[in-house]
């Protein structure tokens, strides 16, 4: 049987229909999975013993569920009912009795969990390479890095394991890994999608998000995952909107920094996408981002660690030689002496600030920035860990905080060389607008 | 000229329709601040001087103006232009250029300011005697506390010196001193009013509020004062919805504690309140109130002391002796090396459970508690000061940190002894609800 490179939605109901079956399916995943054994992509490899209950439960009338038979990976910070939860920590590890509100959505919508995927130990990194479960490589560059911390979630879709998959996103977790490996990464407004049964990196700031091969794809995922959770304290109601263009689209006044040995290559692909971008036939203003990049400093270098240490201080306290020693050091940051509640609240009021001036800008308008400015191969973020992945964030870290919506996609859905890709960044409440940027500049692609 | 005791917007706009001018009431309004001297009501006292201009720009087409010449007090940590807002800190005060947002759209609807009010220090307190302007004395019984920090604003109503006065409202001082000189209270939700030109306290939480001589013209303050302020950070805008009852009314399972040498009268008072609850027509349900108590701990117990320091630490650093003893001793204690930015996310961690449960007790639903448990005179709470200011605070700190509304009301519209009475609690989305339980409530009393 014929199995295509990419395992799309659209493929896979086209394949049933011709009379392929679940299990069908699931032998090509583990058996792709075997080949890529040294991409370090999985934590709990795609298996039937995993599959089959969801395959065997699949409900016979298939036309009611258009996620029928779908295979998707799980980042391993998710839980899935029964198989353990490590959050890329071995000893962290513990098995939740039933999986968490988002999964279970996509379940029900007739998706099957194919396995669970490798990150940035406690979703805290955007390489791809802070796990003792091994580096994530890039899907077509095995020496560079996949980007993370969503990295075993990118890779699983990129090299066709699975039609979509769940990550999660802080600081970018959820974007940068969709540019690295030639993704749509679709991250959704603060509480749109239900964190309960998530393990918390800032509890306040996570989003549970999609990695998938195109944004209608990636929105067909989010109408079944963003169903209102009354039991997540982080959940909010949003009204859905119908697409619509934005009267504006915001591009950055100075020439965004591009960063690493191949710069050169990233910043002559942003060029291209600018140019696409004005063709795009929608009004463009350049505009100062110094807001997005004050907000976009406060979660390092500000008391913000301090969330990430108090969720896991209890266990790095305990379990000394257990954290990956520079996720722990970073963790740790937050409980410096200088991160007093009165720093966390002056912090806390120039978001405030930040939020209500970056609101302004996007009313009916959405930003475009690059998903990231550069790569770097695994062997150089061995070498620099924390500076190469502070670069990594430079256009993603101020997203949460700013309580926006974003959509990465690629600049160029065929490239394989050094993917790079744009940002679509929107207000909470304008998910419409961002989706129908992202959608016209896709489509100029072909043209 | 006959004046009566309180200047209500409905005596106004009548003794107008019968010729009295805006001057002949603001120099009765002079007379009574003179005679009211030693109550230690005002910073900046009525004054021709200060309202003249005012009076003098007031529009010709009475009618369209349902403010027109109605006397109003400003808590003094509000600007009024061209006038110091001292926040009771004289080493502190600043001559504003421009009024406080709130003050201009109540200015624009025609109503004339007459002073600015003492308070307690900062707005931090809720006793009313922490001023160097002196201790406010209770409308009816000098020797009782006025309750704060609006002491000066709520005394300036009870006694017909204004026919409503602004005052702000973070852990209840816009509800305390309603109380205790029988006014209606009213605490918009977070951000409904514009914080802009207001010291702040604890900034996430602060609320400007009114004094009113009824719910009636608290709420027609309202119409004028809820006005979106898009320069003001902490805005909100929120829907105006019809009044409407709520499907049920909730009161504590377990009777509340009250507390000082008069206890047993504000006991006898809220048996009373309760029982005409019981008969108002609404279902009745007896809940545990210990998400309320919970959160209503963080505020003091917690780090979120840090809020008040942060803002004020650089003032009181570098001008010592300028802050009051008792005020300077709360401030600092959010700089105490436990206050940590982890403590702090624990805590707005576990506010947001709070507030996650609490919006659930409250879907469709009114909370209603005793606003304060009793009393204490002037001289107890010299004697000690904290304690007394805390047992002031038991049933209204919660209110803002579960983003909640609320509405403080009299038990007995006539009571001068040791006046008691009710708050009706509701989520932030239901003002409508709050105040058709609290309409329905005042009505009761002449059945």
């Amino acid at each position: 049987m014929y199995f295509p490179e990419k395992l799309t939605v659209r493929w896979i109901a086209q394949a049933y229909d011709e009379g392929m079956t679940p299990y069908e399916l699931l032998d090509e995943i583990i058996r792709r999975a075997e080949k890529n054994e040294e991409k370090n992509i999985w934590i709990v490899k795609p298996s039937r013993e995993l599959s089959a209950k969801y395959i065997d439960r699949l409900p016979t009338d298939r036309e009611n569920y258009p996620l029928w038979g779908v295979p998707f990976s799980i980042k391993d910070n998710i839980d899935l009912e029964g198989v353990p939860t490590t959050a890329a920590c071995p000893d962290y590890s513990y098995t939740p009795e039933k999986s968490a509100f988002v999964v279970q959505r996509l379940i029900e919508a007739g998706a099957v969990p194919v396995g669970k995927t490798n990150l940035d130990q406690f979703a805290t990194g955007l390489v791809g390479t802070r796990s003792p479960y091994g580096e994530v490589h890039n899907a077509y560059q095995p020496e560079l890095i996949s980007g993370g911390s969503s990295s075993g979630s990118a890779v699983s879709v990129a090299l066709g394991m699975a039609a979509f998959a769940l990550g999660t996103d802080t600081a970018g977790s959820g974007r940068v890994p969709a540019m690295l490996n030639t993704l749509v990464g679709y991250k959704p407004p603060l509480g749109a999608w239900s964190t309960s049964g998530v393990v918390p990196a800032c509890a306040s700031l996570d989003c549970v998000t999609v990695f998938a091969n195109s944004l209608k794809e990636a929105r067909l995922v989010d109408r079944f995952a963003s169903v209102y959770d009354e039991n997540c304290i982080w959940a909010k109601a949003y009204e859905k909107k119908g697409e619509k263009l934005p009267e504006k689209i915001c591009l950055p006044l100075e020439e965004p920094r591009f960063y690493g040995a191949f710069s050169h290559i990233y910043r002559k692909k942003w060029e291209n996408a600018v140019q696409r971008i004005e063709e795009l036939g929608i009004p463009v203003e350049r505009i100062d981002i110094s807001v997005f990049e004050k907000a976009a400093r406060i979660l390092y270098e500000g008391a913000y660690v301090a969330e990430r240490w108090q969720d896991l201080k209890e266990f790095i306290e305990n379990r000394p030689g257990s954290t990956f020693p520079v996720t722990e050091k970073i963790l740790r940051s937050g409980a410096k002496p200088e991160n007093t509640a009165a720093k966390l609240f002056e912090n806390l009021h120039d978001l405030q600030r930040y939020r209500h001036l970056a609101h302004r800008l996007l009313k009916n308008a959405v930003l475009i920035l690059p998903t990231a400015g550069g790569s770097f191969t695994r062997d150089e973020v061995r070498q620099n860990p924390v500076e190469t992945n502070s670069l990594m964030g430079l256009y993603t870290n101020h997203c949460n905080l700013l309580d926006l919506a974003a959509v990465a996609i690629p600049e160029n859905e065929a490239d394989k060389s050094y993917p790079f890709g744009i940002t679509v960044f929107g207000r909470s409440d304008s998910e419409n607008l961002i989706c129908a940027v992202a959608e016209r500049f896709s489509d100029s692609e072909a043209i």
